[in-house]
């Protein structure tokens, strides 16, 4: 494919993607195939030679619009949103273009340099300790990554090699197995399961700590959990408190977290995945309060922030400690620039990036800040619609506090009227929500997700619900 | 930004695109920007309010293009390529769009589908044993991984959380931590750093061991290592092999790697990030031969196959092994489909992914298998045009076979004339090439590297290379 027919299909491609996201809100927003759907309708082997542009794009329609559950649908009320704009894909087209592999800082020097700036730009929004970010001229500075899992490990691989180092240094004669083997590390069990899985893959006992009714993890309870620990010979290393849980959009309470941290010399890294997005809103930022307790902080642009996957923020305040638990430097990734520029292969789990900081500067200038805060603050009301609505019909009850974009409900009685009320929405298919569970009660999620959702498409989805809601009997 | 701003924008993008990778020729390979020269042109944050689409497409090439290190210059012969082609660019583009999260089949089940037909295409390409392939029907199948590091990352915790729970079986009074820190990898001293990182971070010891002056692991070698580390008590895991190394494109001996493997229970993962690629012309297929031994096999689309960063194919003959290693199941993520399709999200470390089949599915079709191979075919003959020119000059050597798309040169003498070499490669910047070390040599490595390379641009680098080697001194 040459550039003229490149160009060619390059338009019609644009043109086909502005119909799909503009007609969007007409299409079934959850697809009807059954698993293994595709199989039949695909060759069973690549073809040997080139096929023309127009077979490829007719076959979108055919073979992947089927099977897509579309994520960008105004009645897509489903996990949280993912991030999806067309500044964030003009850049896309860029980084595309340009396909550097910024490793190093000489790999691509604006790879890097942009990616600074933009975390600057960024940790300047959410207020952050200074610390946190490069213009400071510390330590500290933030590095994109693919996803808030991959942070998660990140920075607990960073704790556990600090604790190893420390408690080596007081005993010399343990080895650094043995030492690894006795950390442990603290969450809620309200935190994302991915939390968890970052204890498993990185080899760290996570205690997944109770938290009573508000589902919000204190300093008490992890005050507790690190004395009974200390008291059985381990050595407590890293605590993840989450700001918007993926369940209920719970708050974890990091300002009395913090000082429990700073007590036992824990490493705190703070999660908030969805909710990060809202900090760049004044009326929100007294959420993040106790921040500054965190040795890194983590969000997700690519959620509630209109800069598509891949693209999740991670600050350090102290760099060096990642790049000591990841650094191996051989001669051929060796250059002059060392130490004055980060070389961000050092700060993540791959060794190769993309130049996805371009999403962050057309995000920025295309939308402007305030574009992004109308976006956040647009979803909060529209969740504030719904939990309006909810509490006027007496079947229904909430059974956590809505926050942000978010709002948990119920109908009445048992759990099972809450899950027959779930299969008949399936059914129907015509909006898409996902259960969740807390203890022994059943609700359903309504997340706010599309970024052109709006007062009807609300209305909509509550008449589909009222209106199904009639057909479970009340007797269940 | 609406749709048809967007429209506009988008074409400008595209015209911008081509016309940077038409051009790009006449770029200077490599920058020649100072660390930290973009921040005084930035703003010192984000803007208030959107700015005009022209503003940013203008500061592409005031701000970025002075920073970008130029991949996809024909004059670029650092490290291996990266993939870039106009169907990985339109791909991206609908990718972006659909801007789905594929954790599990429900959460859109085109991504899952597509992702495991190609990797069947992309296996039978290869002639992957056929207990790789899902349509076997077996355990096996392929995977898309962002990159090699994280495919080395994956397999090893697979590996290990096989191997803790065989020793466990075997010894329930031994606990898990002290099994796991027991645990021995093995790979070449050759290998790519990220192969030992994968230790440090899965907390595995690696030996990193000889390989004589063929550069190339042999099964004698592992064994004698394997039954020292039994003498020991340690228990041996997991071997990675490595067939077209980083530094000189050497290939490790996995037809005796792999026996020493089965005997001992070890597990083999094959490492053919860049030269994996070749492995789809007939005539370079048999250096796969012994995959068959493997547990994993991986190599990188994104290298050398047209693909655009990141696809990182990886393909396992029992998934269920990795599955058990990655899996934790809260119920917003539970569906009815489990166990009848993948859920990709427990074949990786991250959680969320895109929508990257769609790269291969339009490479495929857009350039079909013979254009591929053509890619492949063309960088060897390139190479080996690079090779007779070198032959040429009795003040050049080539201290290691050329292999693929690679040569290793160095002037004779002492490793201070060919450091000079490279100095002045790199004061004048014509052409980027890396160095390479191998105990003491210190040699340059000529990589060809864009799809748009061409016999002209070889003879340009040559005449380069012997001009700048005139200017070093015969007794430095």
């Amino acid at each position: 494919m040459e550039a003229e027919a490149f160009r060619t299909a390059a338009r019609e491609m644009i043109d086909y993607v502005i119909d799909y996201l503009e007609g969007i809100r007409d299409r079934r927003v959850l697809p009807t195939v059954e698993p293994g759907y595709m199989r039949g309708m695909l060759p069973e082997e690549a073809p040997r030679e080139p096929e023309p542009w127009s077979a490829v794009l007719s076959d979108i329609e055919r073979v992947i619009m089927p099977g897509v559950t579309h994520w960008h649908s105004p009645h897509f009320h489903a996990f949280y949103p993912t991030a999806n704009s067309y500044p964030g894909i003009l850049a896309d087209i860029l980084s595309g273009a340009i396909a550097c592999i910024g490793f190093t800082w000489q790999s691509s020097p604006a790879c890097t340099e942009l990616e600074m700036n933009m975390m600057d730009w960024l940790g300047k929004l959410l207020a952050l300790p200074k610390e946190f970010l490069f213009c400071s001229g510390g330590k500290g500075g933030g590095v994109i990554q693919g996803t808030a899992s991959e942070a998660t490990l990140v920075a607990l691989l960073a704790a556990k090699a600090r604790t190893v180092k420390a408690v080596k240094a007081q005993h010399p004669e343990w080895n650094e197995a043995s030492i690894a083997g006795m950390l442990v590390a603290y969450t809620s069990e309200q935190a994302h399961c991915s939390v968890e899985r970052a204890g498993m893959l990185g080899g760290m006992k996570m205690h997944l700590l109770e938290t009573g009714e508000s589902l919000t993890l204190t300093g008490a309870k992890l005050e507790e959990a690190v004395k009974e620990d200390l008291a059985r010979g381990l050595i407590p290393c890293y605590v993840v408190a989450t700001l918007g849980t993926t369940t209920t959009c719970a708050f974890d309470d990091i300002l009395s977290i913090g000082p429990v941290c700073e007590k036992f010399g824990l490493w705190l890294h703070i999660d908030a995945a969805y909710a990060g997005a809202a900090f760049i809103c004044p009326e929100f930022r007294h959420l993040l309060n106790g921040v500054e307790y965190a040795e890194s902080f983590n969000f997700n642009p690519h959620k509630w922030m209109l800069v598509n996957f891949d693209c999740s923020a991670l600050w350090f305040k102290d760099a060096s400690l990642v790049v000591d638990a990841f650094n191996v430097d051989p001669v051929y990734l060796k250059h002059d620039q060392q130490g004055v520029v980060p070389d961000y292969r050092h700060w993540q789990i791959p060794l190769g990036r993309r130049f996805r900081s371009l999403k962050l500067w057309f995000v920025f200038r295309l939308l402007g800040v305030e574009g992004i805060q109308e976006n956040v603050r647009k979803h909060v009301r529209l969740a504030r619609r719904f939990h309006r609505l909810l509490l006027e019909d007496p079947r229904f009850s909430v059974p956590f506090p809505p926050a942000m974009g978010l709002v948990c409900f119920r109908l009445e009685g048992s759990n099972e009227r809450s899950k027959m009320l779930l299969n008949l929405i399936r059914e129907s298919g015509k909006i898409f929500l996902v259960p969740g569970g807390v203890k022994e009660t059943f609700f359903l999620r309504f997340s706010i997700c599309a970024r052109t959702t709006t007062e009807e498409d609300v209305d909509f989805a509550w008449r589909e619900i009222q209106s199904l809601a009639d057909q479970v009997a009340p007797d269940v």
